[in-house]
């Protein structure tokens, strides 16, 4: 990709060069205009040969490839690159991404969502507190210049819920979805699709509503996006915050000791049993005891049968917080029926999600879809997903080889692939207001992980384009190239361009005084432009041009010279051609 | 504008007159509903506009400028807003930032340009040095958290240019266009459209070709997009680097001072003269002789006839700089003829453009449009544009009095609204390449403004939503709303809804198990949604609903039960209403 190209530029002492090389090309090129003697302009371009060479020297081996890592500039010289953790998006991957995004945009605004934008940065205080310890630690801060204190932001929840909390009485009751960059300074795995700025489309409804009617529409979304995007077999774990917490105090796990070990259960997507029971034992100081308890009801997955079950479950169902994370789960149920989507869930007690402030259902999508060489299914779950706690300590951690077990880590099963994530937050806004209820304006929402998505749907691009099939994405749309055959007719060229422009028809041509007809079919070929206006001087007298068709069945057929148009015809033309060539 | 939204929460005073800003617009619509008299709606329209008056009043200050100083929190207390100079944008800018996007993005398509992207922050080194003195200090540095030094980016032109020097094979030639938010540090008015984070509309043409071809193009770009946007009356400032150079060095300033006094003339569309003079001669030292032979030049303006004027002056014309200017000038118009837009030039020698980069044509658009109240002609000129050099000194030296002179600034002529900025700048991908050529990719490019656009669209969507007019823009694009007429009819109306997603037909309703139908006639009536799906139990069971369109004439006529479908055909007949709807 664009990151692996480097050049670079000096410090003081080459800025310095360089602008002494520019003023001497001035100089040479003032003197060549100038028409002076053969002498005199060769004694300039000795002087300008003199500094390019010194340029050379001092910028010789700064060829930079894993620099990245050593503050920017090594031994002086400037590493032409984007910084780490970040790339650049070209034509044809914003193509991709522009196609991802109106898909998923499609969804949510068949669901009446409306979308809303903030800051790419915010008071730092906003977002204090927000992300969890390990989350806190990958905010990106900006410098203190003098004034606020800012950050960049990390999701697009906490910006939305500040955004709700200052606007409640216009705001309170919104479905409202965002497509935008976030930023985690979290170490980054290119190639595995985890990155330090990286899109996140997120949806959530906010608002006071019966219960669990909002959270089944969400689920839903989720559903239809996920199929839009075409990315195969998918699976959503639900799970119940209300649930888990009530088992945990069944369990025995003492009321301090609740959200540390519940994100210790949020680790068995990726390690073992053995290895998470450890971390509660060894590292959290729970008794074993408890922890095998634990260990019966994580372990458990299923659809309502599992609901059936735990409802069967005396002390469970005893419990006031179970009792209603029962409640809610056998409605939502019913709602996911409605809506056709029950197949695609399962209900997972290990799913925990790292963050605090859920306060009822929670869910992650994860998909089977094959991932491009080099992007593990590991690293693809790990970033692109808001409201996870971070992976930076938990992905270590899981590296660990299990002690004094024998139980084996098995990379081909655990961890897969991560696409979505979210849940049901009622008191995030209430965090940011004055009201006197913390949930005031109850939330529920989902985030969609974009990266891993991109990085499959652009390797299967970049393979048919080698195979050397056309493209289905097409960075230029470029409908018609206005060419010379034989002559220059800039002028005409241009007049025809801007007659097309004129009338929205997207054209271009050589910005040449003479291009070679060989140089036009180039482009044509190049950017795959469906259709040629050829000027030649004799016909151009008589108010003709003529039109040929480069893709497509019009370019067989009429191969050879194409139509004569009348100058005066050409855009209505054009126009019933294009639209032709687009019904096909 | 969004900028009223950056109150403080917990601003009781705003809260209550939002609220009843809110009641008030629902009293104007009801009485218009209600068919009353114009003298009724005005008096109350008239109350309407009071109230929002004096929300602007105290909002004005809250917004950025007076919190914004206090390191964001105020006595212990957490401030909820956005950081000082940046805005949320709600629903419905959101729908006409996106309308106004779109429009550009067509021109730019139409041109046969491809977008890319680049990330938010770029590596310190890459920006340092290239906006000149004023704009270095402007830029958003990122904490030094380990790791490389970045900085937020500053426009999308030292961006475009570093991206291209990393591709100078794929990319070296490319016609691109990218929208995105730039950060600058600047003093905001918020009021007058000058923020920290903006939107800038680049398309630049990078590659070696014949002379002025793509000038002249972009200079057409420029006309297209100002006119698709119908701001108005506009005018585009031209002139060329090298003229005004060879001015310069003709009028005898010393090569050193060149840029110096460069930067100093570019002050004349905001200060007289006479300031301009002062500064030349007191500030830098100038001869008083060479700044009033400056003057005479620096003066002129015209069109063609401007050129053949200078072209008669020998002096410049045997001047090689100068020469190669009048060139392509005389060049460019050819062209701009061609192209119909030479009408829309004024050749303007004090436009100097603050950034040293130029090397070629430059250019700065103004426009006449009407500014929403609040919304100077000088402030909107100071930000949204790129490629100028930071306004923040020079807007403050123009305010200064002149001294010892009586000419007066006359705040309504000069500063006229700059709306859109650029110019050719062959040597600044050389900067980052190892390219022995300093100007291997020459580009030129310009760039669009927005927020000046954005303000004075939004002020008059907000006028006519306060006479109560349906609004032109629509952030909220449901087609139908699913309701109940009697009973609860839950599971039914998620059903209806489910089937009408799937086929892409944009459908609500509402997350209740009981609602009444006046809540759903009222959410209908927000929303302004063109059909209602009505379910009635006895109905339901014989597979019936009826469709009402609230909308246009279907409402009119069919008042009362609207048409009874079969829920099977439901589907089909939306499909057909909404189709013929969309074609009215």
């Amino acid at each position: 990709m664009a990151a692996s190209q480097t050049g670079q530029l000096g410090n003081d002492q080459t800025a310095a060069l360089q602008a002494s090389i520019l003023e001497q090309g001035h100089k040479v090129r003032e003197l060549k205009a100038a028409k002076a003697s053969p002498e005199e302009v060769k004694a300039q371009v000795d002087v300008l040969l003199e500094l390019k060479k010194q340029m050379e020297l001092l910028t010789v081996g700064a060829g930079g490839s894993a620099s990245g890592s050593k503050k920017g500039s090594s031994g002086g010289k400037l590493v032409i690159k984007t910084p780490k953790g970040t790339r650049d998006w070209e034509p044809l991957s914003m193509a991709l991404r522009s196609q991802i995004f109106s898909k998923i945009t499609k969804v949510f605004e068949t669901h009446g969502a409306v979308t809303i934008d903030t800051p790419v940065f915010e008071l730092k205080e906003i977002l204090t507190g927000k992300y969890g310890e390990d989350g806190g630690k990958l905010i990106y801060d900006l410098q203190d210049q003098g004034g606020e204190l800012c950050s960049l932001r990390y999701d697009l929840t906490v910006p939305f819920a500040r955004f709700v909390a200052m606007n409640p009485s216009d705001y309170g009751t919104i479905k409202r979805y965002h497509i935008a960059k976030v930023y985690r300074r979290d170490q980054p795995v290119m190639t595995k699709g985890r990155f330090r700025e990286f899109y996140q489309c997120d949806i959530d409804i906010a608002g006071v509503y019966d219960p669990m009617v909002p959270d089944a529409e969400v689920l839903s979304i989720l559903v239809e996006a996920l199929e839009a995007l075409e990315m195969g077999e998918f699976t959503i774990k639900i799970n119940h915050r209300k649930i888990l917490d009530a088992i945990f105090s069944i369990c025995g796990v003492p009321e301090e000791k609740i959200r540390t070990i519940s994100s210790a259960v949020d680790k068995l997507d990726k390690s073992p049993w053995s290895e998470v029971k450890r971390e509660m034992v060894v590292d959290k100081g729970l008794d074993e005891s408890i922890a095998d308890h634990i260990g019966e009801y994580v372990k458990l997955k299923g659809s309502r049968d599992l609901l059936e079950k735990l409802e069967m479950d005396e002390k469970l169902s005893a419990h006031p917080l179970a009792a209603q994370g029962l409640k809610d789960m056998a409605l939502l149920f019913n709602y996911l029926d409605i809506f056709g989507v029950t197949r695609r869930m399962s209900f997972d007690l290990s799913l925990a999600r790292g963050l605090d402030y859920y306060t009822g259902i929670i869910y992650e999508a994860v998909t089977s879809a094959s991932a491009p060489p080099g992007f593990t299914e590991e690293g693809a779950a790990a970033k692109p997903i808001v409201r996870s706690e971070s992976s930076a300590s938990s992905s270590k951690k899981s590296k660990k080889k299990p002690e004094g077990e024998d139980e084996e880590v098995d990379e081909s099963t655990v961890g897969v692939g991560s696409i979505a994530a979210g849940g049901r937050y009622d008191n995030l806004v209430g965090m940011f207001s004055n009201s006197k209820k913390p949930d005031a304006v109850p939330c529920v929402g989902v985030s969609i992980g974009v990266e891993r998505v991109f990085a499959i749907k652009m390797q299967q691009l970049r393979d048919a384009q080698a195979r050397g099939e056309p493209m289905s994405v097409r960075p230029k749309k470029v409908e018609v190239f206005v060419m010379n055959m034989g002559d220059g007719l800039l002028a005409e060229r241009m007049q025809v361009a801007k007659m097309l422009w004129d009338h929205d028809i997207k054209a271009e041509f050589l910005y040449k005084n003479k291009p070679k007809v060989q140089q036009s079919f180039a482009a044509i070929e190049k950017d795959r432009v469906p259709f040629a206006v050829m000027l030649a001087p004799e016909e151009w007298k008589a108010g003709i041009v003529r039109v040929k068709a480069q893709l497509g069945k019009g370019s067989e057929e009429g191969a050879g010279k194409g139509d004569e148009v009348k100058l005066d015809k050409l855009v209505s033309y054009l126009k019933s051609r294009i639209a032709e060539m687009t019904q096909v």
